[in-house]
């Protein structure tokens, strides 16, 4: 095992200590650190193991970490308690060892102990005394040699960002990939940084996001697609106070330490199509609306929309120089919205969309007014926010009658 | 109709006065007051509606008051607006009449209106139009006509309760009411009045609980079985600060007034199980247990017998004078919690209950201590609240061996 960051070391266990000895591995370990690392790597484990060992966590106790570890075969999730932090003794180590403990029960068990301190100590056969004022629970634990080996990682190029950046770019693009597990590696979000531009794209082929930020790095890379799933997870991890978040990109792996995780996910094979064609660059007719205006009304004709269970909305220019946002339902009746525009140029338009996609889109716009483009009926329709130039989205008209 | 409250009067329509004129019915209201009154009705609204207008919400209008309705069979739910509240308008009333709007796209529309006031009007063929600023929204109303007719309640004796402890009394007794439709009967709750002294009973069988509370009353009733799924819904409708509760107890419904709201419910049919002769009334042993110690404790070894599946959990006292609890799962091993008692009286005990029950009833027990006694290990259990007489659960102990 390689482990890319110095200032964690997991010792690994040599197997010969480990026979038939009364005890292989004790500690007692404050009750909160203790949790905080659990719900952390809890993420990674398996909500139903292929084998039992994938629905454990992995601790490793040496006198300077206690390392959990979780781990389905796409994510790996590594949680460093140090022993020591600054004054606080946060861990006592008796006997450094490693031992795998089912997770389901042991999550639950522990934000539960009636102290804030936890005993924990390992016997032969991986047997487990976990101790806490006087609850004493016994656990079948599992052999840590059984546990996948974590990809090997080596100390490359390491991209850092901010992590309310990578947070927000996070959501402002997940919600175009697709949820469809049919075409694979569009379920990811695309990855691109050339010339200290990195990109996010994502598409499930009706809508598409797109999200830029300038990075400060000489690294390249291209066609890196993660799980949009997964993204999420790791969004959850990253606190949102100013963090830094140390990214590297590996053959089949990338790796992303925030504070004291370890990210392991995997790259989703296969190559993402190209998506700059689809971009119209001229538009026919162009828009500026407040954001928060249009988001309710085209919200008030998704609900109508909803129930004919197309979430088909219209959207048409007004000889008057506004807007009508509308939807019908065959059984319940029609929604009609007028509204003022900021900015209208270009031709007439009467268009039809999927409401839904479209408010997706305006809850992570982040601006106060936006842009729409349109270059006809049939074509793209173009989403952008007027405060900066950062983020895209596309969107397919719906073909309707009328 | 007959309605019980001389404050409240919905008008009537007189059909012949619907025939074909262009406004049935037209007025402005404010949208929070429409709103709050629509949220306390939807709940009788069929979820599933055997028939189009059981999906819908009555308006009635008059002068007066606009009167909100829902009914599925088994409960009604009658909000009533007044017209002028103090100096304030809340509706404006430019046309008395009536109608039935379908509940499930108008509940969230409204919520969601962008003015403050929201006009209604409907036309010939209940075709009605709902305006709020800029958005107008076009129904297909029913025919109010076809709405079923609320039963009518007899201006009898009437029960008032403080509407914090008709709460208490629900929340003490529902959890003990069987789910299963098999007994229906014992889905309910069921209220006897004698001599002042009111009482709620529910049991499902494995476990019984009653709450009893003296009320200034001289009415007397017996055998009145209420659904504890009613009960509930009945007990969000009632504001946290000091309100009371009106009941009135007609032969075969009960009708509950809270503020400006109407409530029916049908009552169950058949005879309620004496219950009476299940509690033991003398103890082999008895414990007094802090309610928060003892929960805990309880809590932590229901995790482990929930992966059993059984929520067995094992009481035993201990020679020092404490008590042992613990559970066990084959596959994950065993906690075992030794508890402080504050009293400890009587023989030695052996006992194993379900712990989801026992968790049920001291998570509502109200009461720094409790006192806990048993018969032996096959008979029932009796917990009680030490601070006060007023509530008393028995729960079954298991068959288990060793």
């Amino acid at each position: 095992m390689n482990y890319l960051f110095n200032d964690f070391v997991v010792s690994g266990l040599n197997p010969s200590n480990l026979v038939e000895t009364g005890e292989q591995m004790k500690l007692t370990i404050s009750k909160n650190e203790l949790n905080d690392a659990i719900q952390q790597v809890a993420k990674a484990v398996s909500a139903r193991p292929a084998i039992p060992i994938l629905g454990g966590i992995k601790f490793d106790v040496n006198h300077q970490f206690v390392t959990l570890t979780a781990s389905d075969t796409d994510i790996s999730i590594q949680s460093f308690i140090s022993v020591e932090q600054g004054d606080k003794i946060i861990a006592q180590i008796d006997k450094p060892g490693s031992v795998v403990l089912p997770a389901k029960f042991f999550v639950e068990i522990v934000k539960k102990l009636p102290s804030d301190q936890v005993m924990i100590e390992v016997r032969s056969g991986f047997q487990t005394i976990i101790r806490s004022g006087s609850s004493e629970i016994q656990m079948v634990g599992l052999d840590p040699e059984e546990f996948p080996v974590l990809p090997s990682i080596e100390q490359n190029d390491i991209l850092q960002i901010p992590g309310d950046l990578i947070k927000s770019m996070i959501r402002q693009t997940i919600l175009a990939a697709s949820t469809s597990e049919q075409t694979p590696i569009l379920t990811g979000v695309l990855w691109n940084l050339h010339d200290s531009m990195l990109k996010f794209i994502a598409t499930d082929r009706h809508r598409l996001a797109s999200r830029t930020t300038k990075v400060d790095s000489e690294l390249n890379f291209s066609n890196i697609v993660i799980s949009a799933k997964t993204l999420n997870e790791l969004s959850r991890l990253i606190p949102d106070q100013n963090t830094l978040v140390d990214v590297v990109v590996a053959d089949n792996q990338v790796l992303f330490k925030v504070d004291n995780i370890l990210f392991y996910t995997r790259i989703l094979d296969g190559t993402y199509p190209d998506t700059s064609k689809i971009i119209p660059q001229v538009f026919e007719t162009e828009l500026v609306l407040d954001t928060k205006n249009v988001m309710d009304a085209i919200d008030r004709a998704y609900l109508m929309s909803r129930e004919e269970k197309t979430n088909i909305v219209r959207l048409a220019t007004l000889d008057d120089g506004t807007i009508e946002i509308s939807s019908s339902s065959t059984e319940l009746g029609r929604v009609t919205e007028q509204l003022e525009v900021k900015q209208l140029t270009g031709e007439p338009l009467r268009i039809a969309f999927n409401s839904k996609y479209m408010l997706d889109v305006l809850k992570v716009i982040d601006s106060e007014q936006l842009f729409i483009g349109f270059s006809g009926a049939m074509r793209p329709i173009i989403v952008k926010p007027m405060d900066h130039p950062y983020s895209m989205y596309v969107i397919l008209p719906y073909r309707t009658t009328g």
